[in-house]
């Protein structure tokens, strides 16, 4: 009997010169499997599987995890605000790290003795799967043909030739990666750092032109519903007002940040639901949590993103941040009102039992009594006391403040 | 001979009753001053000089502290790419400070025995005059007769009346505070939390339809000029640029935040100038800056704001954050690419000599020998050393580690 | 019938003359209460009950909230390791908040209209006192007579005897406040910058100098036990293990620090259990929590211990906060090694199942395989690949890194 | 002509396998370098240049790096009172750094072909040295043959005594790692969770019983003096301190911390002068910088000390945070008194001219005057808003705040 493999299997050229190579040359039983964050329509499903069998693996699972990506993940982007260098959502990063948690369920279900991913020497990808597998599968070797051969397209192409599998590869002009938390746009412009994406690089065009308004529900910081809808699912919410919403070409940008291996990369992205709701759960937040609860909010929110970013799902810290976050939530329920223009959206209000603003407050009748001037002037007085010894003590000393 | 007194003077209502009241109740020399941070024009100062005649005070002064303003406080929050919230440039409370320092100079210019402001007690302001005041003049006593006397609009009005001064005092339908950082707006709508401001409460309105491609250099972390023009001064880059952008409509937002004495604010702004400025040279250090000097350039600029906003100026402190913002900028030189739209401004990229882009670097012939993929795998799995010991030693424990 | 005051009572001067004055001159029924956060001995509760009666109150109450002081506050400095500027426990500090809210419950349940403390204005309990009373009892007027009246304690002793209550108040050389967290004593040498405190000064003396080999059990966090004694809660294995190691003379220091009030201030202390707990805690952390869950579990508790000691308790980050310390405690369990010298102690090492040392996980059997010289190899390159480009465009830039 | 390699030299059995290695297999013209950080005695650098010209090297070369150690290091870790884990003053891992940049200077100077250590594919060392010379000879080759012939003790002795090299290269017990800012010590114990090391382990042995009484003198944060010597060099300084405290046995303890490469880590140091001197500095520190100083300085020195330990000296922000650190060290100038007893000092307190304790400044007269009770009663209100708000808001709702 043949040892098992187990190929994150993507349907492009890298990861089917894996499927044929892992079984051709290495003697191993083919395992492929896709795992599903949010970014396959059924077609694209339908496709994959078609392309496995034609390439004679033992087996094909497709898995998806869009609910446990939600739930383990994505709602704790929401509760945190995450935007990496305050612009980018976090589409991929995040998602990889969860297809390899898929596939390492995968290999141990199935007993796999190997586990293979298509990542070339080059990227991020590479690091985030070896990690999770590091982890979660300490005994299980990491199998990676193209990283080790370093081999081009066109040696690819040629090994594939030979099997019949004689598929035209041309590359596409931008590289897309579709997911429920956003999709990235790579192409050539991106590889500079003073070239914007043209409008035919997003994947979805501006056709709405009409300014659009919109009410935005949350409940203990997710979102439930948004104009008169109500969803049993917080991911049905954000797929419907991600398909309302895409049109207008809101939430695109270019995100410049420090990959895991320390070199700068430029990415394009277009995610209108996330940054419309990040940045409309961010004003309610405003509203209903005290200042400190935003300030250590903001603090772990950045590293979780972070440390997701870099791979780093499963350092505990990571649950003990989640536990957290999710404890802030108890009271960011509301509405907030938005008005979507093409390629940007207005927040221009919430409404919220927990608000605590002053005049909601002081229309109970008491506020007009926390406080008087001769109170500001104590608070002053005493706020002062330090800088004040500070330059009189400089003074006595003889000492040049500046 | 009368005791002296110093009052800060700006014309309004408020300032115009303590001049009125300080001479003619407390019989003390009154000597006002009105300090230009950026926000009077020629005529607004003549204006300002005329009234305080008309009041018969002792001596009217006027100064103009721009060019300190921008060089000890709007140099470092650009520097700190500094934003209230991610939103609020910090406009108006920055100002005062500078304008509550240039009154404490006075009064020990002319040895005055006295300082007054005309701040209620319901505010920040007044916070941020007795702060500043208490530090540099702990031994001058401070009048505040509008918050002591707790006057209504009416009863100050009444009471000039008796001079003779029967200015028509109607309260503007929106409050204007215009200054080189930013104008706030308040009005009805941001006594609520949910109503945003009509188009004709911002002093500029869009008359621009026709995007505007536009350069930016920076020169150590300062604006040194935008398209073709140099400047000689930072200062007057910023005004032209403003200038220029102002009737795009960009810089428009409402800033929703904590104020010093604990309550929620809601405040409209404009500011275009520093919103794109901000936001171009915090583009150009994402190019040019390590992760880590992005990271604690952050945290400590968050606070630089923070302590700023609420009256903290002279904090020791203070000092040594701008020492350390002032040391990340010796190479944040170079240009920005923008295109500004009505409403909105899109950053296309950046050039720079300092840029770390990986693929810049790679010109330079020697970056695809930085690491290849076998150092990719030693780099993960070493990257995931303690997590994996975590998991194992949970397992190896029974530990349910979820 | 006249209207009720509930009186913190500590059976002092300021109190005692509190508790006359609020009767006699303003008429009230006064309610004294005494909160036993863990300080007071059975005598002392009974002495302050007689004192109250003497005095004549309507009604004394003494409740004793040490477990609700543990449990609510105790419990996470030390799942935080908490000591302020590194040295102090916050001993005091602590305390007066608990008992500021025993207080502000006994108001409520007796419906009093007044809430009374005697605090001079001096110190920073006024402000603990004060801000718990503005928060939960918003309703509640606060009477301060003492500070008020700015009153010395000649005339306190004056109006006193005028009731025939001619105790001698002489004031102790040391004024000292004992508590569950430790016990804080002050003197003139206090007041100084330079002067340590003699050993007289301290309450407990050092009677004991045969070193003592400990082991301490920690459970969740939490001491369970130590040596051989199991307790069934934790308040009881602190009081066993103070009782036990206090005539070694350890835990004592003296704080130096920021008062609320913006003053430094400078106290003595003896703390020997939290001193000892607080450090076996952490060195049981330090193996088996990761660099991460340390570094934030630092950053969050020092917050705690800041925010607690200035009177924040009851602002709710507090309540994330402990949240989060919690959530990182389920495997902080097992023993730690300490020998008991006289002035000091060692902490000599720890076994835990959860210990996350590469010795033990080694004894797993497979730590040799964790990594090879390759990988650190290729770690340590793709480690430098930022700081290395940095370089290399400075010296392509011409640029002086220095 | 053969090719130059630059070996970094200890004399201990890794380095001399190297060096005869490179010679006698690789055809190398081997360069050998001791960089002295302080740990070296003349004898011992003696002792070095013999053993080198015995294994027949083209040439030695002894570099002192002392004084540029503790200009560009050392002083930043007094400055920022760096203790890992709140214990360990980063003894040996900071000078690993500047002895690779020393090396790297070597190699450059002589224009070498290679770069070579001895360390093996287990520790820290390497990754330390790998990642300084990446940076610094990003030409240049790194060779490392014991780490990649992954040799035992024996194998290296007996390839050794292939040359007549028969020396007698037993292990000592304790490995012992001698520098300015402290030696570590490992051995068996620190293998384990558990174990103290015995008296005996420790280099300096304790020999002294009177208590010692000793006045510190900082000068801008830096040691200039103690008792009534002056010294022109703060270097100087630290070492007779050294040398005069070393028989108490204080500044011993055992760190148990996290590596580079992941896993935790435990060793034993006595470490006299530093931490006598990081305490001394701390408590001038809390007497005369503000609360925020202090606050900031911890943050940036807690990373300025972890990057260190890390191998990241030369990261960029490194640099910004020695300005920030050196920016707060003005006014930290004065005498600390010290009495050191065998195994502890006690920190009795300090003098300063820019002490901002209260009774100091009270002296100036003033103090008095600061505030009083009713302005501390306003400041209390005031400080309270937010909380009252929040608590009066959560009833209204209905919320159940807990």
């Amino acid at each position: 009997m043949n040892k098992k493999v187990v190929l994150a299997f993507s349907g492009g050229l890298d990861t089917t010169y894996c499927a044929k190579y892992l079984a051709s040359e290495k003697g191993l039983d083919v395992f492929t499997i896709a795992v599903n964050t949010g970014g396959f329509s059924k077609d694209e499903v339908e496709a994959l599987e078609a392309k496995a069998r034609q390439l004679g693996v033992v087996e094909h699972r497709t898995v998806n995890i869009e609910q446990e990506f939600y739930d383990r993940c994505v709602k704790y982007l929401i509760f945190g605000n995450v935007l990496r260098n305050g612009v980018y959502p976090l589409s991929v990063s995040a998602e990889r790290v969860f297809q390899a948690m898929a596939v390492a369920d995968y290999v141990k279900e199935i007993n796999a003795d190997y586990v293979a991913h298509g990542s070339t020497g080059a990227g991020n990808d590479q690091i985030r799967f070896d990690m999770i597998f590091q982890i979660l599968l300490p005994q299980v070797e990491i199998l990676t043909p193209v990283r080790d051969q370093k081999l081009s397209r066109e040696e690819e192409i040629a090994y594939l030739k030979k099997f019949g599998l004689d598929v035209p590869w041309q590359k596409a002009k931008y590289s897309i990666n579709q997911g429920l938390w956003g999709t990235s746009v790579g192409g050539e412009e991106t590889l500079t750092s003073h070239r914007p994406l043209p409008e035919e690089a997003y994947p979805t065009q501006v056709t709405e032109q009409t300014p659009l308004v919109l009410t935005l529900q949350f409940e203990n910081g997710e979102l439930s519903g948004f104009n008169d809808r109500k969803f049993d699912n917080p991911l049905k919410a954000i797929k419907a007002l991600n398909a309302l919403i895409a049109p207008y070409g809101i939430g695109r940008d270019i995100h410049v940040g420090d990959t895991i291996i320390g070199i700068k990369g430029r990415v394009g992205f277009e995610a209108p639901a996330p940054l419309l709701i990040l940045k409309a759960h961010q004003l309610l937040e405003k509203h209903v949590l005290t200042k400190w609860q935003m300030y250590w909010k903001d603090q772990l929110a950045n590293w979780y993103g972070m440390l997701l970013h870099e791979g780093q799902y499963l350092e505990p810290v990571m649950r003990n941040i989640e536990t957290f976050l999710e404890d802030t939530q108890h009271h960011v329920s509301g509405t907030v009102f938005v008005k979507v223009h093409p390629y940007r959206f207005e927040l221009q209000g919430i409404k919220s039992p927990f608000d605590l603003m002053a005049s909601d407050a002081a229309a109970y009748g008491e506020m007009n009594h926390l406080w008087d001037g001769n109170d500001a002037r104590g608070f002053a007085k005493i706020l002062a006391v330090q800088s004040r010894i500070f330059h009189q003590v400089q003074q006595k000393a003889g000492g040049n403040e500046e």
